[in-house]
């Protein structure tokens, strides 16, 4: 059986290896895992098919198992996502700053790997991949551990990837895979306090807070999105049309989805008619305030409406007799990943930019642009609604942390 | 008695204040704070008193007696903290970056206050005054838990700066005090995550220790330093010595001193006599490998030894027989800290710089120079020993976070 302080203590010797590796060796390194997928595609395919058989004899929903599913195009795409980590600047050995004291000493603030890195994640395999790509790329070592549904995926994947790791004389130990599915393992996991830098889950909200409860490592969360759209009383409302729908039903069960509509009662009665048509073509449900009830049909919304993530067709909705109110009512319910409001007054948009606590917060636009390649920072390993460290999309940037190099000739403190 | 999700909700409250505040406002708050804790001086003079005489009655050692006891002088500095504050520009509101998207997206990286900071800290009141002021200017509220010892000092010192915030017409709940001295209340305290962003313990290893443990609010860990210096087969061995004995005994108890020496094989017979005679002159107590005994007259090292923050007039040393074990011996032992290296030789140098892994790493300077005002950022809040978020002496930049401002004109996701 693996012992985690032993993958600990391999990664730890990992780090200082990857550290000191170059962009290009790197990138190297990528793309022969990516051909390695490829090429041992069969024997991922084989392993996979155990997950799924796993699966439908435990009854999974057709959902869950179709995001379990492995195919060929599936691992190409795995391929092709390290292919455009390889291709991305690598962020380590950055000089972010360089100071000069008046004592002669040199500052340098350079840009380092974290260390070791470890996610935690359900069931998509493809996560192992990803995620092994971006710590790859920034110089971490990565230790992970997966849904035990997926267990015999996650392990064939990393086996193809370590094999290659080897192949080009690199420490395999820059992925391990946590094998076990005991639950117990995840609470030694977030103790590994001595060898792992930081920890960053992936999946529902359970497992988030879960992991953040019960970790001594720094944790970063992700992906929670209670994100709203306001329109405002000056806003252009078929610009509100368009955002809203595409907030809302572009792809319901992501983070950076709609989940509440905001509305001044200035614009309820010219927009909600409209609107409530356009989303009854996607089968959105609506639940509105008493407000909104007099303008259309809808469910009655509770005060626990405000606060979920539906991540699914339905869409909560309250009206707001200023902008101030909005503000305060979305700074109350929000999970502060992605807020967004419509309006053509300068001074309102200004002030919803300046007072709004999100991570992203948007004027005139949908708030699915949250997300590592629409900003153009390539692939991302989360969008991060915390506030220390790193805040929305984080990509191999946000994987890295800083030291300071100091040159001096013989300096001491008076 | 005081609720603490009230002091949370008042904190949440103040936040949305404090971020829109302008530099200069701010600045005149900080120098009437400053004036006002000298104006009161006798106030808080008497309420310190309190402190000391119950620790005397208790038989507090009279080194913490010490530092728990106000003077007018103390008091003094206490502004004088504040009004150099007020002198340091304020990091909030910069544009970080902008990138603009094909689609017409603007994206504006913005630095915006982190929100509700929690300090808990033992016994030196002054923390009270200088923790509120860097808050403060980066726009943060702040609450604070100091140590029960010194709570009717801590109190008196947030009346004062509290009434100055009222007369200002400033919400008062810039800076809260949590009063109770029962212990049950920090954990209570660490818990807070609904309105609480991020906790700096400044204190003891016990009580870093304790926090990040059981906080499910992010943690910055300050201030731990088993620091090393190394003396390299190529060092100038005069700059050897006086960086050992400043990084040794310029001040003792402090995080960034020296305990540890680890010294080339092939230097030690031309260095250590000379160094053991001066240290015996500072009464620094030597505690060596059996290769340091065959030098000079010493206590054998334990392992232990290696690992320890001693804070005391003591240094562990250890030889190594090549620059390779140095780095690894360090990486092993290392709070990462502080280190550094004295040599001449430049490879040997930038290859300490690029693998020892630390906050600060110094080629021919004293470890002592890790402090904000070393560095030229000003006050510090204290100096992180972790990789996420911020690492080394954290001054205003490091109290805040950013956000994405992005403006469109009716883009959605395709």
């Amino acid at each position: 059986m693996q012992q985690l302080t032993q993958l600990g203590k391999n990664a730890s010797a990992a780090k200082y290896e990857l550290q000191k590796m170059s962009e290009s060796s790197k990138n190297e390194v990528l793309k022969a895992a990516a051909q390695a997928l490829v090429k041992k595609s069969s024997f991922i395919l084989e392993e996979n098919k155990k997950d799924i058989a796993r699966g439908e004899e435990k009854g999974m929903h057709p959902g869950l198992i179709d995001r379990l599913r492995l195919t060929d195009e599936r691992i190409r795409g795995m391929a092709q996502g390290l292919m455009q980590v390889a291709d991305l600047p690598d962020p380590v050995g950055e000089v972010m700053e360089t100071i000069e004291r008046p004592n002669g000493l040199k500052i340098e603030k350079r840009r380092v790997p974290i260390g070791v890195i470890g996610i935690i994640y359900e069931s998509r395999p493809n996560v192992t991949a990803d995620a092994f790509g971006l710590c790859f790329k920034s110089g971490n070592a990565v230790i992970l551990k997966g849904g035990s549904d997926a267990v015999c995926s996650n392990m064939a994947i990393t086996k193809v990837i370590r094999e290659s790791l080897k192949d080009g004389g690199i420490t395999a130990d820059a992925i391990q895979l946590i094998e076990s599915t005991d639950r117990a393992v995840v609470q030694e996991f977030v103790r590994l306090k001595e060898y792992v830098d930081l920890l960053i889950p992936r999946g529902g909200a359970g497992l988030i807070k879960s992991v953040v409860e019960n970790s001594i490592i720094p944790v970063i969360e992700t992906g929670t999105g209670n994100c709203h759209v306001y329109v405002d009383e000056y806003a252009d409302l078929e610009k509100a049309m368009a955002i809203i729908i595409n907030a809302k039903t572009q792809r319901i069960g992501v983070c950076n989805a709609c989940e509440s509509l905001v509305i001044h009662e200035a614009v309820k009665e010219r927009l909600l008619p409209k609107l409530a048509k356009a989303l009854r073509e996607y089968q959105v449900e609506i639940r509105g305030d008493e407000s909104i009830q007099k303008v259309i049909d809808c469910i009655p919304a509770t005060e626990e409406d405000y606060g979920m993530e539906y991540l699914d067709y339905i869409i909560s909705m309250k009206t707001v007799p200023s902008i101030d109110k909005a503000i305060s009512h979305i700074n109350r319910y929000s999970t502060r990943h992605s807020e967004a409001i419509v309006t053509e007054k300068k001074e309102n948009a200004e002030k919803f930019l300046n007072e709004v606590d999100a991570a992203c917060v948007y004027v005139n636009a949908s708030t699915r642009f949250t997300d590592g390649f629409e900003f153009g920072f390539g692939a991302e390993i989360g969008i991060s609604t915390q506030k220390l460290h790193a805040r929305g999309p984080m990509g191999l940037k946000e994987l890295t942390s800083y030291k300071y190099a100091v040159r001096g000739d013989g300096q001491v403190r008076p």
